[in-house]
């Protein structure tokens, strides 16, 4: 038809010359590992992508190539995301918490060809150095020698145009770091990215506009910094990094800068916790707290709500860019009463225009969505992985349904609310029980600091809970009283036939229980009962 | 590369099965003309739409067929929208407050099949219809009959699939009442309409939520309703369309039905504010109005500001999807005072991402963003035509920058202000005095109700501005008042040279000035001082 739309492909570095023309003098503030303090603006970041992408093309770059990163969240690394895209690249944020040979593998897997490296991880570097083969330059962020960052800019005049192409082109890459098997690394392209910023500004996603001073205390190497790199252009907002997570720097930041939004795993609430109950300080200016990577307690939520702060309690993986759902205040939130909010921000929300979910059971069934029929959470939409880097096979069905691995329920509004791991479900005479939900209820009891519940043999029920419990320093709190508390929370069958008090619990690189280690230990474990 | 995103189409049908799956439950209300009103759901619009789609399929409708409405704002025109959409159709809205030539000509050059029209506005379609080559179908909306709406949804059982295709392919069309010339047609394409839809949700745009309860006031004919129907799917929002504009029904509807956004020109406002002041009612729930259409006068942004209203001063064109900029709060919005924050609201905002704007003097140099320098607004974007529908030329330049046709200053901070309609624009001895400036200014004097400036001939300065002014019912206002109010606003070389006090001034089918029929009036006009 004769007549029609301009066209222009949706890439990236339209996000950052979005920001640097109509938000130049927003800024982006840096508080480093040695307590120093850096300011630039989004015409500083658009300035210095433009030096890095030409950099990158004078050491020998090419359209598609890999440039990694091993770095806290900074400026600087800000600069190497939008460089590494703009000189048609894909920027590689790789997790510094791996073990030594996942971070081995990612890189070769990866055919990475520089890599961008914090001060703090040079030991990881050296250690590396020797197993990676592909990495052809080391570009130190936090240098001001002739290996730094700086120096590397130093050399160029800016005077650059991106590289163009077809928007379907990918961007990103970022590897998924899972309990068994080698990592899978996610290709994010340039057009999913851009739609998934578009959809992350809407106010029941990030609430993202130009009066936002938002604080990702997700770091950047975590699947994908939850988004915010790029979606942060595209509302103009205001930045403030910090590359260390101590509660004290982060709570001292957030007041001086006057940070409104951040987003973050539950751990971070946890500390930050501790420090406002031993110092009487606390966040002033925030108001929108996004809290992910697993489930958040309801006593965080409901201490948080109390300040008078949003909760956005996010559900998402690496494959999924990573908005899955978003636990937003519905329509009705103004007539329910506290706990009725509670409850709702207890739940991982709703998915915003651009996924679909689903719920099958183990014979792949549909469930209906009725808020009781749990089952397998698959995932699909533009934003959604298909296949994973060099993989022989698709991540996807037919229909392009990705299975999530984690077990949910749907209720009939469309809220989702996680129910477990699919593998760390306890399976109890032919019925789920939760371990996450036993967990959370566990940490609920006073003197607990932690646990883990599993599943093991049982001769009648197949399999029945245990309960790991890490006490809190100088608790002596009981079994019995784990139990009494669990009672209050959990259905009767549910309750675990034994209670373990164990010095510590093991975790994975990126902080949650590594269930797999603690079944390997118990595989052989009978229950006294039994 | 191997591996990467799904990929899905972005088809306006996409945006209706989200809010049909996950906002299902949420509430369409329509208040009809003669004052019954209907309630539906977002189930139900999705229900409806697949039923029209099989209806016009069966009445030989075809992919790229055009479906036209003569209609005002209720959940049928919604259901019309998506329908002919998602067959794979292009919606067409009409004007009905265009003169009879024009909908002729507009009806023709669309080529449409079907026409959906209301029961008021049976005389103009029995006006025209021997005047309409191509229209085969009339369906009534409001008709119980079998020539009705309901009767044609009837019939159809509702199990559809839309059509699927690219998302390049064009699902509306909208023509542009010029003052001049033939209407010229926009097509919007399923692309563009779906990232128009995703950028207007954001919190410095629309800011929808699924807690939103919006009323369009402005016509779902006129500019794509500013895009409402297809953004409020993607946000799952509340929607309260009345069929009517009085201000005592919209008023008493916003209370009822809780409206917290509406979106209206000026004029709205105008007639809201003398129900207001007549009855002591007050809209209570309303949060964020957008104006746009026109310059909103100081003094409405001050009321509804002094509401604890948020207003957001839009501009945007048919061509540009309509929203090119929005008057969102800035990012120091906070520390200004109320003065500072009535004065940027006074301007018409900034760009979302997607579009760029540039401000060319007669030779085509562009201008710097210094808050002075004016000329003519270009824009281009993903959602900003390029070529009018059966136009032989691109409407754009090599470059994609679109000529609006209005004059304009950008500010350092990006925010754009719209001082006149190039044409209108009255040019002094080389200097340029903004018609619209001198008309806000001219209407905050008391017992002005209106006023039009334009430029007519002068032996020494080429053109100088007179002023002719309507009086408001009783008012005995002199020339000399006028003047002293004008003194007070705008510098001394722009007063009129001469206030004329006219009976009344001619309008576009619209509501704008008509300025060519002024001009037209005055042309042979000869200042008395000259």
């Amino acid at each position: 038809m004769l007549g029609g739309m301009q066209d222009f492909e949706l890439r990236v570095t339209t996000l950052l010359d979005h920001a640097a023309r109509e938000h130049w003098a927003r800024e982006i503030v840096t508080r480093w590992a040695d307590g120093s303090e850096t300011r630039t603006t989004w015409a500083g970041i658009a300035r210095d992508a433009r030096k890095l992408a030409q950099a990158l093309e004078r050491l020998g770059l090419k359209k598609g190539d890999r440039v990694a990163t091993l770095a806290m969240n900074h400026g600087r690394h800000l600069v190497a995301w939008y460089g590494a895209a703009g000189m048609g690249g894909l920027i590689h944020t790789i997790n510094p918490r791996l073990f030594d040979d996942q971070l081995a593998f990612i890189a070769n897997h990866a055919e990475d060809k520089v890599l961008f490296y914090d001060r703090a991880f040079a030991p990881i570097v050296e250690r590396l150095k020797s197993q990676w083969k592909t990495i052809e330059h080391y570009v130190c962020f936090d240098s001001d020698g002739p290996d730094g960052f700086e120096a590397l800019l130093a050399a160029e005049d800016g005077s650059y145009d991106w590289v163009t192409g077809d928007e379907r082109e990918p961007c990103m890459i970022c590897y998924t770091s899972g309990t068994t098997g080698n990592p899978k690394g996610v290709i994010y392209t340039h057009r999913s990215t851009v739609i998934h910023a578009l959809a992350e500004m809407q106010p029941d996603v990030f609430e993202l506009s130009a009066r936002t001073v938002a604080m990702p205390i997700v770091p950047m190497f975590h699947a994908v910094g939850w988004g915010l790199p790029w979606a942060g252009a595209a509302a103009g907002i205001k930045f403030v990094f910090s590359a260390v997570n101590d509660p004290l720097v982060l709570c001292d930041l957030m007041n001086r800068e006057k940070v409104t939004h951040t987003a973050g795993v539950p751990t971070v609430w946890f500390a930050m916790f501790q420090h406002m109950d031993a110092t009487g300080e606390t966040p002033k200016y925030l108001k929108v707290v996004t809290i992910g990577g697993s489930a958040a307690p309801r006593a965080m939520i409901e201490r948080l709500m109390k300040m008078g702060i949003r909760v956005n309690h996010a559900w998402g993986m690496t494959e999924t860019s990573p908005i899955g759902t978003m636990g937003a205040p519905s329509w009705d939130w103004d007539e329910l009463s506290f706990e009725a909010q509670v409850d709702q921000v207890t739940k991982q929300g709703k998915v915003p225009y651009g996924v679909e979910l689903r719920v099958v059971d183990d014979e792949g069934v549909v469930q209906p969505r009725d808020g009781k029929s749990s089952g397998r959470l698959q995932v699909r939409g533009p934003w959604i992985v298909s296949r994973y880097f060099k993989a022989d096979e698709a991540a996807v069905d037919a229909d392009n349904w990705f299975d999530t691995g984690d077990v949910s329920v749907l209720h009939p509004d469309g809220t989702m609310q996680i129910t477990d791991r699919a593998k760390d479900v306890i399976k109890s005479g032919g019925e789920w029980i939760s371990s996450v939900d036993l967990e959370n209820a566990a940490v609920g009891c006073a003197g607990v600091a932690e646990a883990a519940a599993i599943g093991v043999f049982h001769p009648k029920w197949d399999e029945r809970p245990i309960l790991l419990v890490v006490r809190k320093p100088g608790s002596a709190v009981t079994a019995e009283e784990v139990q009494a508390h669990l009672a209050k929370h959990v259905a009767k069958w549910w309750l675990p036939d034994e209670v373990h008090f164990v010095e510590s619990l093991p975790h994975t690189a990126t902080g949650k229980l590594l269930k797999t280690a603690i079944r390997e230990q118990y595989k052989d474990f009978r229950l006294a009962a039994a």
